[in-house]
């Protein structure tokens, strides 16, 4: 194994050997892009696949003499079906338009001068993930239909897996005339290989960490590269007083319960006091029906006898699990200062019939999608148009929420003349 | 004076109050915003601006005793007409369209959700810069029609006269019923305090250093929060083979001498060699005519005998003054190649009748603003449509080239619905 003062220059030189590749994407046409994407869902659904299932059970019994929960190894484990659930998300990345060249905003000005911001590749992008081996796919199938190259730290305990998986796309790449460099696996998950990968300013053009607190902290404070942060979400749903009882059940039901291990899903639900006689009880018994276990306040454990005490702590807990906060507030004003102070710029839904909180609640929340009479679990970027994405970005700059390949580009002017000068 | 720890708990105190102040800017009306800006302009035009006057005396003499240049000081200079600018200046800002509540890409989804992604205000915006003192009372305005507050970092030379104009500021907003902390100057130009304003993650949402080489690098390399280079501008005009002979002269002209000390001013022209012969001696006469002194490679020295010789160092140079380098080329790859290596992420322009040449240029150009036979100095706010801009970014990130009011902001989603759940 490499190591120290060895390793940093090993990621630099894989780096610009990346950066150095992605430079010829631009002007790379969807077609031959497309060809290679097909290609690995091709490979992902033969006999090639057999060393992808080989790397996962040894990572799967790697996993379990370490100790790994049921839901680790479930999130690490692939097998048929799952491969070929890698291998439809790529056709459906096929199947979606190529940012590159787009031209957005086109005008002619009073010159005569016709300008426009088109759709260029931002060069070289870093992923550093912990979760589901299919990431080391779908991130970099995203990363190069965006004409950018990609430099990918998986997680350890999918080591072998994301080793596996991206030997299959650098074949597909080199099959289809294309440098195997445009998507990078590091050599090691060392802490030390991820330092050296975000240090590299001006080759490495954005970093995109997901997955644990720690993690994304650790590349925030240590970058030397732009970061768009993928961070947890504590999302509120905030059931007004004005609220029809029949949408503020079924969007609590549904943020919570529809998927719960997931980032847009409800961890805190806030009610108006004014409302909470009526509505907390008939919205906490249809979450607890369905298995969810309640934290309240002094007041909601008035009316939910079924709920437990909530601490401090859980209100900035984001429980991934059937678990919820139940806060009672004082109208929209102190919903939006719990928003304010406990939310985490992710999603936050209110269930209303005023107009005035309505609109109060869309400009004064500060969050990447904020919904009126929606479900928080809206916040996807399948669900807003956009296709797959990396993540949900919780960095106001450049991309705050889905991050799909648009985002995974930059826009530049052009300007198309006969001559003009300025005077 | 204070200093080390005590210093950089002062910055962190101003940056987390102007922070605080910026949270109920995002709800104020255009109405009350433009208010202030025009309070200020009337403060420039009244008596109140004898203290700016009288301190940018100060910051002059003081200038001269430490043997700035005469550009410097006329820099640094602020008369009655160029309060009046500044003044100017500000109106202009309070015509431009408030970004703040703009909704873009609105539409509705197939489950009758409606979303679009709505403007809103970054935060806290830190400002760094070196140059004129209208910057202060520019970029401020700027931040704060965009609902942000600013904490701004200016030149050591004007300080005085930057502290007189931030407190202009200030009055202007109290008594308009805002915080005065909206509009914060560091107490001390100290190293020391620049370097804690970038290190506040979580609290600066943004700086933006404006200013020179050093500057820049020091903040990029340092920072703890986003950051957006305003870097130097080494503009190329590539005169292809297929060139206008009228509009190649004109072109170059006016991007080498109608403003020479600016970031989108041509710095190096690059000719086809297929062309040179015929376009660079009517080009060359032209700029000698206006007094550019040329730096050309060994075949330009053959064509163009009143030219120096270039060094390789000058393929790199901002000379920002009546100087030229020029270098004959293969053809647009070596143009492209050239601008590839040389290339500041500027402004790139190309005279061309070729299609194919002018469609390979705004493809494969990397740069902020891409120009078929036009001026680089197009590259503006103002010109291209923006309005006033506190400068032009030349990091791809979130925004590339001319930074307005829109640019200013994030973009969040919204989603309006009736109840929408996910299936």
């Amino acid at each position: 194994m490499i190591e120290g003062a060895d390793l940093r220059s090993e990621v630099e030189r894989l780096a610009r050997k990346a950066k150095e590749a992605s430079r010829a994407l631009a002007a790379v046409s969807t077609e031959r892009k497309d060809a290679v994407l097909a290609r690995v869902a091709a490979a992902l659904r033969s006999a090639e696949s057999a060393a992808v299932l080989d790397a996962n059970a040894a990572d799967l019994a790697a996993g379990e003499e370490s100790g790994l929960s049921a839901a680790m190894l479930d999130r690490l484990r692939l097998d048929r079906p799952r491969l070929e659930g890698v291998a439809s998300a790529l056709e459906a990345i096929v199947r979606l338009p190529d940012p590159v060249g787009q031209i957005v905003e086109s005008r002619r000005l009073p010159s005569g001068l016709s300008v426009g911001r088109m759709r260029v590749p931002l060069g070289l992008i870093g992923i550093i993930y912990e979760s589901r081996p299919n990431v080391t796919v779908d991130a970099a199938a995203l990363c190069f239909k965006a004409g950018n190259a990609c430099l990918l730290r998986g997680g350890k305990e999918a080591f072998s897996t994301n080793r596996a998986l991206a030997a299959i796309f650098a074949r597909a790449l080199a099959d289809e005339g294309f440098d195997p460099a445009l998507v990078t696996l590091l050599p090691t998950v060392e802490r030390e290989a991820t330092l050296a990968m975000i240090g590299l300013s001006g080759v490495v053009d954005l970093v995109i960490p997901r997955g644990g607190e720690g993690l994304i902290r650790f590349v925030a404070e240590n970058a030397r590269v732009p970061v768009i942060q993928h961070y947890k979400g504590v999302c509120h749903v905030y059931v007004d007083a004005s609220a029809d009882r029949e949408k503020a059940i079924a969007i609590a039901v549904n943020a919570k319960t529809q998927r719960p291990g997931v980032c847009n899903a409800m961890e805190t639900l806030l009610v108006d006091e004014a409302c909470a006689e009526a509505l907390l009880p008939p919205i906490a018994a249809a979450l607890i029906e369905r298995g969810v276990e309640l934290r309240g306040d002094a007041r909601t454990l008035a009316l939910v006898p079924g709920a437990k005490e909530a601490t401090e702590a859980d209100w900035d807990e984001e429980y991934l699990d059937l678990v919820c906060a139940v806060r009672i507030v004082r109208g929209i004003d102190g919903a939006l200062a719990h928003v304010a102070r406990h939310g985490t710029l992710h999603t936050e839904a209110i269930v209303t019939e005023s107009y005035a909180n309505a609109e109060r609640w869309l400009r004064e929340v500060d969050a990447s999608l904020v919904a009126v009479n929606a479900s928080t679990r809206w916040n996807d970027g399948g669900e807003l148009g956009l296709g797959a994405e990396v993540g949900i970005s919780t960095t106001k700059l450049h991309a705050y929420g889905p991050m799909g390949l648009a985002e995974l580009c930059a826009l530049k002017w052009i300007a198309r003349g006969e001559g003009q000068i300025r005077g």
